[in-house]
């Protein structure tokens, strides 16, 4: 296997200012060496012609276990949805199918193109961290945070999970905090996680105004809405990633702006919920970093980060009727550079010398890419993720002519379906 | 080739009410002859285990050889897209760009599930029929009809393509009028549209209030909305499809049900041009036909009947907050049965004995499929196109094991690809 010393030859490349270059990229060990012409005599070559080669995307939200419940429970109201459905299917969930079920979502995942994400569920999120070990992805992982039972235990394990895999597999596991919303964890609460993240120099991955629902409450409970409630906390001084954003006031921007507040925004799951849609022009108009989240399979129902890039570049332009709304490279920019800000990783997100070597290279062959005029707009507005063709993390290749290279397919397929009827008692 | 004497054995199936059910499809010349159980023994069998057969998708709105100028000009306002980039190439088009623009598109079509779709450009629509009659889709085709230009001329055309092509190909090939617009089209043009159409007893396909601008000009020209005007000129009594109905008074909805106008909703078109939000719930509780279109592949960018299903399904629950509106098996009878009805084909768009075989089987293999509690909601919310493995058409085999069987797609390529590049100068 041709592998950390090699060059992709002649392929469409995308630039960090959004433009695209036919050049080479050389990768030596985990980083891009160089970007451009040269001589490639004597290298290990992949083929780059007739490929579009882009930084991977970047899941900045997702629940990867929860494809165990993909397509269970769809079309219901978001309450019967969550309590009825979900739930009671999640309080049975074991080591192994957290296991499982995330190995299944790294499959997606490389398949289709994403070779980062940001993963906040349950207990044994160490089960995750082996699955990013083992998948050679990048994880940002938390353990989702509920006071209501056995808060301190949660948290605990939240710790012991930032000790022991902070860092690990070359650093493509990382831990953030992750309370989960204002809703499931009290003001005083959320001061234990600040103390604690903050002891520990950790970041914090948080669920912030997805629903109106959300929104009233706060109102009721605390008199104001939620960004104004956590920022008094000193939560947010961690540094913080906030997923959905979807209902938002313009004193809630300015905080988001002020405290530098990273947004995951997930159209995919707040259009099929119909929680609302995000204003994310405005935010980017702030200048806040804006990036793109599948949510869990459950809510979405898939962890397609290229679909999620184009309903990113669409929603925005229904959204606010203005048909120049989230260009087709500012859509790009959001699923990997604002990706990779979003989980704190420097040095990635871009194809630049001397940043990682996390690169995807597209299959332009399909008819769906004809004509070829404008590469960066065919693969958001025109493209499928089918067209993932080779992707590759810190160097080391994952996935090559659609072939993976890091995982049994057949064999996690065969386990997680077990697991999924287990549980469904389907 | 297995070929119109066939069963489709063990194939989950979705059945005319929404549910699935695993049954054998018997096929017999252009039509199914039965669905259930039952002998297999000597039949040529397709194995349908571990597919999901469904009717084919109906693209109810498109404008196929418009193929050439995807992503020629993107992220532009309306007009400047339609006016600078879209109508001079428009204008340059041959006989023979027609051919491979439209050759192309059958191609894509074929490779993402569809079987039929409804057709609207400008000259050589005979081009067209032709790729209809080659590929083995359905196509209703109509000559696009611009009023200030040589009016009389082009209606002439959509004669002659009626006399000579409407039935063609053991009907498959059908034609309708296209008067294009209000905008493109006085009241006095229509008149003379519905005179011609009733003689020949030919059916309308029209764009409808697609943007606030066409209403507001409408209103300012005629002191009344567009339905308001054009029902007037007896236009609707041909009987209808009218795509996009973004923008809708109650009192033209009520002329929508009153005249049986079928709407071809194309939500990733008005997304991408920031048309707005057609009321696709208020429409079908009035119990009107809403079928779903892709629009051209310049403000789409692709044919893709699955990813409109799944953004008709999407859309609706974000415009009206309610995450019950337009559930996967109603965005999917809106993708066939209503496709079928839209374009005035009577016996497709339904699985069920004595209807033309038109028929896609999706390969349920993929991780994204996995677990598989539901396939319609999987269908709509997790896969995507490339999982079409078997298309057919009138009992025909337009691709199995997703290979094409019809057309010679690299000679497709290679002649569009010469095409575009000499409309655009590239």
């Amino acid at each position: 296997m041709i592998d950390n010393e090699f060059v992709i030859s002649g392929a469409k490349v995308l630039m960090p200012d959004g433009t695209v270059d036919t050049a080479n990229i050389f990768v030596s060990g985990d980083k891009i060496s160089k970007i451009g012409g040269g001589d490639i005599d004597g290298c290990n070559v992949i083929d780059g012609r007739g490929k579009f080669a882009t930084p991977g995307l970047i899941n900045a939200h997702t629940h990867a276990s929860m494809t165990l419940l993909r397509s269970y429970s769809d079309d219901k109201s978001l309450m019967d949805w969550l309590q009825k459905d979900i739930w009671p299917i999640e309080d049975k969930m074991t080591r192994r199918d957290i296991y499982w079920g995330a190995a299944l979502a790294a499959v997606e995942m490389i398949r289709g193109g994403t070779t980062a994400f940001a993963d906040m569920y349950g207990p044994c999120m160490d089960e995750v961290a082996k699955v990013v070990d083992e998948s050679g992805l990048r994880g940002s992982l938390c353990r989702g945070l509920i006071s209501f039972v056995d808060g301190d235990k949660k948290l605990a394990d939240n710790v012991a999970l930032y000790k022991n895999f902070h860092g690990a597999a070359n650093g493509r596991v990382t831990v953030m905090f992750g309370p989960h919303a204002i809703y499931t964890c009290p003001p005083d609460y959320l001061r234990k996680v600040a103390a604690e993240a903050s002891k520990l120099g950790a970041e914090i991955h948080m669920h912030m105004n997805e629903t109106l629902t959300e929104i009233n409450d706060s109102i009721k409970n605390y008199g104001k809405r939620p960004f104004e409630v956590v920022v008094e906390t000193g939560l947010f001084d961690c540094g913080t990633l906030a997923a959905h954003c979807v209902h938002l006031s313009d004193a809630e921007i300015e905080i988001i702006r002020r405290k530098k507040i990273r947004v995951a925004h997930n159209p995919g799951s707040n259009m099929k919920l119909a929680s609302g849609i995000s204003p994310v022009t405005k935010l980017l108009a702030a200048g806040v970093t804006v990036a793109l989240g599948t949510d869990g399979a459950s809510s979405n129902n898939n962890l397609d980060m290229l679909e999620e890039t184009r309903l990113a570049a669409l929603l925005a332009k229904v959204d606010t009727l203005n048909p120049l709304a989230v260009p087709a490279a500012q859509a790009l920019q959001m699923a990997t550079d604002f990706g990779a800000r979003a989980l704190g990783l420097k040095s990635v997100g871009r194809l630049e010398v001397g940043c990682k070597a996390d690169i995807v290279l597209w299959d332009m062959r399909g008819v769906e890419w004809q004509p070829n005029f404008n590469p960066a707009s065919l693969l958001v507005y025109s493209a499928n993720s089918a067209a993932a063709d080779t992707v590759i993390v810190d160097g080391k290749i994952l996935m090559q002519g659609r072939e993976l290279k890091t995982l049994d397919e057949q064999k996690i397929i065969a386990e997680f379906t077990a697991c999924a009827n287990r549980l469904t008692g389907k």
